[in-house]
């Protein structure tokens, strides 16, 4: 049910080419591709989910945060993939962006994508401005520097890395953004959803790690052994596979049991457990209970 | 006076290193470097100047609109500046900042600084939420797409290029932000600054044509003659050094007298004057009257 609200909130704000102003073709199409189809659109849903158990009374400002919160994601993908970071040829099981339109047009897809998303907020602001400025402040923080992706972007070239803010910027960051966006965009006190954040967060790096190690570049839609080939730290290197499998499954758990109290707490745990066990093939982990 | 107001105002909001949480070095000198020193921070000069020709009743607002314009242009600059766009060794007479840190690093001080930039105007924004929203969709519109610099850059490498809607998008986008965002930033409606910010572009552009041509790389800190290497259009080879120079005066008369009635109105036209005789060194233009 979450998926049409968050398709259509993101078809709502992507795409506006064509209209009265003459706009060039090239990087209107390139916005459309690394946006749609989407991947999983999880940061979205999470922060979705937790605007419905926190009441949701303002809906036209949550679905803005949720659409501008994938947006940054896309964009943070389309840079990562370029060829002074990544060098990736693939993504989502198709040509990257900057291999598809050249590298120009990929740096300003990851701009226009940014400086859009925040647009979005804004323009959703009339029923409440002081909620979407409280938005507007979370999205920047987790994007930009110190605190946001772009830092987390930036500690993988560090010759001394603090690794728990490598962390929890690279890949924690959007998913604070997400419970703590979500919580915010129906007046709640983001403070207290830092924790599910931080913990979801976690869970995708320990999991991706072990897709990078235990899936084909089929199965993921990327190239596999990623990590190993560029050198990043690795749940699974310092684990082990089965480590690695208990670590996560520790740390599901604690987010689940971090759900601050709100009327729709128990809708909400659900939720985290669903997504939990789509976090790897089914073959790979038992599902968490 | 406003001078000193700019670099505190951008002085309180980039630079957040060393703070509590652990940043990346690299990232956060770089940001410093391409922020500090400035060029002549005309886009905040004007900003401001508009603001206080409106009555400039919250300085805190106005201050953050200013620095944040200053920073979406700077992150433009470092982003114009890689290899992929104008591969451009110097910038304000020091290598630039690709050059300097690496292409990566530039590719996310940029991406930082327009995140950031966002964040800023949120942040000052207790005084009154629905100003700062509005102030925020400005910028958003001005810097994204399809109305934003990115578009803008993106013209450039179009084959078909709408040539009205490359200039008001790659140079005149920030100087309508910047008259629009001062108004909004004292309460006013935005609306009737646009065309003194289109015209201000405007005579910017001839004028950075014109100095393409007639000055070397010690005067301009840029290479010169880059318009030609990149077959870029240009207002010299349009309508001669001559008709660009006569061209220049009439965008600037046509500026002045553009100036929605205000309770600054005169101030603001002699600021604009002052600032119109710096566009040319003087030996190649008379100064407007």
């Amino acid at each position: 049910m979450l998926d049409k609200r968050i398709e259509a909130a993101i078809r709502r704000v992507v795409g506006v080419g064509g209209e009265k102003f003459s706009v060039p073709q090239t990087l209107d199409e390139a916005i459309q591709y690394s946006v749609f189809p989407g991947g999983a659109r999880i940061r979205p849903t999470i922060l979705l989910s937790v605007a419905v158990a926190c009441g949701d009374d303002i809906p036209s400002l949550a679905d803005a945060a949720a659409a501008a919160l994938e947006m940054i994601h896309c964009a943070s993908l389309v840079h990562d993939d370029l060829p002074c970071f990544d060098n990736a040829e693939t993504r989502r099981g198709k040509p990257s962006v900057h291999n598809k339109f050249g590298e120009s047009t990929a740096v300003l897809v990851g701009d226009s994508l940014i400086a859009n998303a925040f647009g979005v907020i804004a323009k959703a602001s009339e029923k409440d401005p002081l909620r979407a400025t409280k938005l507007i402040s979370l999205l920047s923080k987790y994007t930009g520097f110190p605190n946001g992706i772009c830092a987390g972007q930036a500690w993988e070239t560090e010759t001394n890395v603090d690794l728990s803010a490598y962390h929890q910027t690279k890949t924690g960051a959007l998913f604070i953004a997400a419970t703590q966006m979500g919580a915010a965009s129906a007046g709640h006190d983001p403070e207290p959803w830092f924790e599910l954040g931080a913990r979801i967060g976690e869970a995708f790096q320990v999991a991706d790690d072990l897709l990078d190690v235990l899936c084909s570049e089929d199965e993921t839609g990327k190239p596999a052994g990623q990590d190993l080939v560029n050198q990043r730290p690795n749940a699974v290197s310092a684990y082990g596979v089965d480590g690695a499998k208990q670590k996560l499954r520790n740390i599901l758990g604690g987010a689940i049991s971090s759900i601050p109290s709100c009327p729709g707490e128990a809708k909400l745990a659900e939720m985290v457990k669903l997504q939990s066990n789509r976090l790897l093939p089914k073959e790979h982990m038992k599902p968490v209970a």
